[in-house]
């Protein structure tokens, strides 16, 4: 990248960093940027700044948020008796999207992965355990769907079962207008296997 | 965005207002900062803004830069009778890597657009005009293969032909390693009508 002016590189390389962004993506976002009138391009630097500063988790449910308690959390119609376990605060938001999920969260932020050296105490399972003390009756695994997502939950499932509360996993199987010829065998034997009567 | 906390909305907003950059993302790009040592997010927002206070155009070739004239302009090795012309820095990036070019750029920051809208007064049509009142021999337009890239040159070229100064044109033709079958028809008769003996 010599081919740039120091300020310029330096901001290529940091664009660069970020992930899903290649090189030739950095170089259009800061060319985008130097064009980019100095008050909008403030705003972009104190919002990247501020957000790392005043962001942390929500005492309750570990989700990344900005106050103690997050929204969900403190919110009194939410039923704090049911809780939906998922691996980041995207898959929370997935879920919020749908609006039809009156329970709370816990976000574990990651998944066990023996390949990559995750082991249970890396994630927040310790605060899921702990949030069980109290009034629950039902804890809604809703991690992936993959390798690390369902070793995750087989492992959740086993720590709470001695517990007495119920534990459910979301179904997996053809998404909703999911044409069949292009969906991969193990979610058709998984949607075979968990076929319901009609 | 209301399933996020507000400096995490905002943060995602600011990112989404980026190039190429869409909202799932702009979430992805969010988290990884969220999730980032404070170092590097404080490396990241400076080089934002930085980046925007300090450049500003080279004085003689018009490319961004930050300092008064650009490290090529300044290289005495550079042959500064040859201009080529190209529609933005990442243009003269492409030139450079090639480390074949000696003479020296002229950066345009745009092409003649009717539809757009962009006229000759648009782009830094008057700076290299200037400069072609110095020891120049040749001028060689390389702005993109494009509608406005080549009304750009046939403009230029006209320009400056009463001059006497040599203009031309970079090649257009079938890339280097391309496979016809997939290339279009415009380029395929382009590439016919320059054909060279052998």
């Amino acid at each position: 990248m010599d081919y740039y002016s120091a300020q310029i590189s330096r901001l290529i390389e940091s664009l660069a960093g970020l992930p899903g962004i290649g090189v030739k993506s950095a170089q259009r976002m800061a060319f985008h940027i130097l064009d980019m009138p100095e008050a909008e391009v403030e705003k972009l630097s104190s919002a990247i700044l501020e957000a790392k500063r005043k962001v942390c988790y929500c005492r309750q449910c570990c989700t990344l948020t900005d106050e103690e308690i997050c929204p969900i959390c403190k919110n009194p119609k939410r039923d704090q008796s049911v809780i939906m376990v998922v691996e980041n605060p995207r898959d929370l938001a997935a879920y919020e999207k749908t609006g039809k999920f009156e329970g709370v969260y816990h976000v574990l932020h990651g998944a066990i992965s023996p390949m990559l050296g995750i082991g249970p105490a890396d994630i927040r399972l310790k605060e899921l355990m702990q949030r069980l003390q109290g009034d629950v009756s039902e804890v809604i695994i809703a991690t992936n769907s993959s390798l690390e997502g369902e070793t995750t939950a087989m492992y959740i499932s086993k720590l709470i079962k001695p517990t007495g509360i119920r534990v459910t996993r979301i179904a997996s199987g053809v998404p909703v207008g999911g044409d069949l010829e292009y969906i991969d065998e193990v979610t058709l034997l998984r949607a075979l296997e968990g076929r319901t009567e009609l």
